[in-house]
């Protein structure tokens, strides 16, 4: 590594010849393999942009020159040519570097969004601000992915960028063919045919330069190319072709991801250092086969997320029954909608950061004409590593609104299996489920049900009636031990169905002295705050206090530490109910629960 | 209407010749002349698509074959031909046809989604379910307009259409050369090259079929490409040229919008039948030129809406300074976040109902990113008559959980020019105003401020307290006048700015009996919601309930009908209030108004 510990800032790559230039790149290219396989992360991608990163910061002077990275996963070169390559050892940690680009690590970073198909937005955006204000001395330049230019927005700019006036700016199609997994439809048809020198291109005919195809490993070639587009001067795209995953056998070797987000491994064999709990991901997978295997009418749609999502064993099963649609969720859930109307039932497998970006499909497409569609959220909640941009924490919220959609939050897997069936069962309109990222966990059985809310917890009087939200059912019940400890009865129970709002909620909390909601989700328009409104609607006054996220984004770090940033631990829900508790003056005497006549909890109900 | 008068059904039009299906084009086209300048409506749209209409009906056979319209204000021929001439007296009025397609109204319409570039996701879907379920005996026809090309999911169903196996599907491009405006970008130049016989096209490049340009005005011409289609037997890009407003000459010879939606009016001369009253969208239009004239990095982002969302009056002054992106709604807010990035303050103009497209954007791109970006949300609330998609009712309860966003709703139109001026000057993050379709009304001036909260009434001892958001504030006051009458002391205030909950409301709620809040914004997760959830967190114990849409889609109706469906009318929420305040027991007896130390208002303090 005696060139790479010579980088501290990217001027200094400008000293280096070629032939150390492409020494320097295999000393990266080693980092890369030694540290990520220590902590896990984005090794495919950043394998694959070494020598386009190394020519990017050797053409262009950054700062001054904006380098856009869209997603982003693939910046860790640049974050080592950028001054930071201490902090890979504790990549993704809380007290490390983050996994995506981030204005708070450098000023080479502008943008830390990592959500596919944005760069050319900002792009045209910043070159747009350069004409206003006359500036022509910085370069814009935004770096995409082929499967990126299957996402909507990437066209909607294009589409401006062509047909604007002249602006200068420089985009590199970064083309390894892959989005997560191979890029689908006719653009990846299109450019294979550009790899191969066949037809003018699609960019040319929308009025854009096109310079390439150009070898993404070859430093002076891409050098040349790019500045070759500088002189241009209007809007051209370089076309570059990299391999994912370049230079390390096991991703190259590995046809399924290629390395894209490896866990920590052995670097020599590629196995992972840890064999990984049942998540609720490969249940959801799991459960998603046998009711395939029972209708034929059961479809699987994934936006290029096909082994994340959970789809690799219904892909393996039926392989005609998963469609993959490439980075393009506004399609994934209008063509779900289609699909409902032509009698199929689509199940869309999607990450719930990502549901975002459909929000009008879902509510015009889908829930205005009541198409049973069932949408399955992963990684909702906190994810944590990911950064800010990766938790799925506004899905409860957001989705609240739409009309006629029912949303079950699972407390673990069996809970996840059986809400799957329930929902692909349901007819009159679209269902939701949403769970977080990891292990499902132990079970945690309902000791009573209570018109389809199941209790997990009764001990004590009515005091505190815990109402908690999926996987934070296990947090509740500890928080039960909490307070059970000092002698206050508790009630844990968890609704399964969590929107619209159980009205039987409405019955429970009027028998208890203090209501508490625990969700790892926005505490802005979340499940606490609905089951509030339901309360208030049914004239029952019992105290209610909403355990959640506030409204703000989240930095990175373990899932742990970011819900205890949160106060999402249950120290601080005991203390805070305690608190309450105490606070509530000339409370009446609470029922006891002995008392059958109080409350018609059907112990032993089928659930 | 001689021929006209015989159509009741599509079948009909395969028994005339082609002589007489030209005889019917013009019947037609007198009939929509006649009826939309007498009820208001999407003229321009529908006379530029007579011919198509006919030819499409006559080549395939509605229902069984499916035929989508893309954005679906242009279905009224289809109406006419598929029996519903008579509903056109009373077109989108709550006893009349709706303005676009409506599967309640007809088994021949599919989708009644008016939002734009949905039509080729639908179609993908319905033709993957056939090939799916093994049926070849229907057939799928979307139709989409050039403008609608312009937005990202349409070029996800186009990626994924022709990259997928060959399933038949018929895709009639219907080239005008407009959205609401001219259609705009690298496409748009590449269609006129299209039109003109010029190069391979872009449909080909990605591998799909193409045939034309057709003259979309000659009947016979467009059968023959339709028929050719459907035997070519894969997905197929029919080119249509038409001209929007077609045979009226004031639709014809206008260039603003070619009669795109006109109000009721003379149809000998075009003119309004009445002078509109200052809307909301005209304050708003005539504040950003004066704002812009006094800052020269103040720039305008519309997504093809130009005129409707009041941008006119800048573009008139600074042609520059307003920035037309197509109908992308995406890329808008993106761009906006690139151009913060360089130094320039985007005011981004859009209508409520299609923030929800950008809403990922808004989210990662600007909040995250804490963009000075103000967003102006024109249509918010109940729009009415353009039916369930066009209501914004859902903007207070997604947005508010955007972290770092302030939200204004403004009352009337002095307030409107007020809290566009505080947004710009905003510089810590986005900032949005939204506002109602229609007129700006009577100013509502404030008696007096309590924390940046305006007090607008104040009225006997401290009862009920009415929170009204935005142009409700007009209804807040009938309901004091109606509780009033009653008795009851009532105070009536308007938080101007909305989200976050200014923490003052709940020092004003504690001091009386009861609060209410208007709204006119999904009650789940709203305005009233959020307030709740604060006088909670500052242990305000006040009942409060919120008054606001029910979580359902609206019907079409007049703003005034919808409302009173919604319960928002002064007599049911003044008849609530009484009921409310009488079943309140006990209540400790309320402070008197008069007494300076209850109550800290400064009178008379700037606003």
């Amino acid at each position: 590594m005696a060139l790479l510990e010579t980088v501290r800032d990217p001027a200094r790559l400008r000293e280096l010849t070629a032939g150390e230039l492409r020494d320097l790149a295999g000393e990266i290219r080693a980092f890369l393999i030694e540290r990520v396989s220590a902590t896990g992360g984005h090794l495919g991608p950043n394998l694959g942009v070494v020598e386009l990163t190394i020519a990017l910061h050797t053409v262009f002077e950054s700062p001054r020159d904006r380098l856009l990275w869209d997603t982003g996963h693939q910046s860790y070169v640049h974050k080592i040519l950028t001054g930071r390559q201490a902090g890979f050892d504790r990549l993704r940690k809380s007290d490390g570097v983050s996994g995506y680009p981030s204005r708070e690590e450098s000023e080479h970073d502008l943008v830390e969004n990592s959500h596919a198909s944005t760069a050319l937005s900002y792009a045209d955006g910043l070159a747009r601000a350069d004409a206003h204000l006359g500036r022509r001395d910085r370069a814009t330049v935004a770096i995409i992915g082929d499967g990126a230019m299957t996402g909507g927005m990437a066209w909607e700019a294009l589409n401006n960028i062509a047909g604007g006036p002249e602006r200068p700016l420089v985009i590199v199609l970064n083309d390894n063919q892959r989005s997560y997994a191979p890029t689908v439809g006719g653009l990846a048809e299109h450019l294979a045919d550009l790899r191969a020198g066949r037809g003018p291109g699609v960019f040319e005919q929308l009025g854009l330069g096109y310079l390439g195809p150009v070898d993404g490993h070859d430093i002076s070639a891409v050098q040349d190319s790019l500045r070759h587009a500088v002189a241009l001067g209007g809007p051209v795209v370089v076309h570059v072709i990299t391999a994912k995953g370049k230079g390390y056998r096991h991703t190259e070797t590995n046809d399924l991801d290629l390395g894209h987000a490896v866990k920590p491994m052995d670097p020599h064999t590629g196995q992972a250092l840890k064999a990984s709990p049942p998540s609720f991901t490969s249940v959801f997978g799991e459960k998603l086969v046998e009711l395939a295997e029972q209708r034929d009418d059961l479809v699987a749609i994934t936006a290029a997320m096909t082994e994340p999502t959970g789809l690799l064993p219904l892909q393996g099963r039926f392989p005609h029954r998963v469609i993959d649609v490439g980075i393009a969720e506004q399609h994934a859930v209008t063509m779900a909608a289609g699909l409902s109307m032509g009698g199929v039932h689509p199940v869309v497998a999607i990450y719930s950061t990502f549901v975002n970006r459909a929000l009008d499909q879902l509510l015009m497409d889908v829930a205005l004409h009541r198409r049973p569609v069932t949408f399955v959220l992963d990684r909702s909640g906190v994810t944590g590593d990911d950064g800010p941009s990766h938790n799925g924490m506004w899905d409860l919220s957001v989705l609240s609104v739409v009309p006629g959609l029912r949303i079950a939050a699972p407390r673990d897997g069996t809970r996840l299996a059986e809400l799957l069936a329930e929902a692909v069962e349901w007819d009159e309109g679209p269902t939701l489920l949403r769970f977080p990222k990891g292990p499902a966990g132990e079970d945690l059985p309902a000791t009573a049900t209570f018109n389809g809310i199941d209790v997990l917890r009764r001990s004590g009087r009515l005091d505190v009636l815990i109402i908690a939200v999926g996987a934070l059912a296990g947090l509740a019940l500890t928080v039960a031990d909490g307070v059970r400890a000092q002698g206050i009865g508790v009630t844990v129970v968890d609704p399964r169905w969590v929107t619209p709002v159980n009205p039987a909620l409405a019955d429970l909390a009027r028998r208890h002295q203090l209501a508490i909601t625990v969700e790892d989700n926005s505490r802005t328009g979340g499940v606490g705050s609905a089951i509030a409104q339901a309360l208030r609607d049914a004239d029952v006054h019992t105290p209610l206090r909403e355990f959640g996220i506030p409204r703000r984004f989240l930095s990175h770090g373990s899932r742990a530490e970011v819900l205890a940033a949160c106060g999402l631990t249950a120290q601080n829900i005991t203390r805070v109910v305690v608190e309450l508790l105490t606070g509530l003056d000339s409370a009446p005497a609470s029922a006891d629960i002995d008392d059958p006549g109080t409350w018609p909890v059907r112990s032993g109900e089928e659930h």
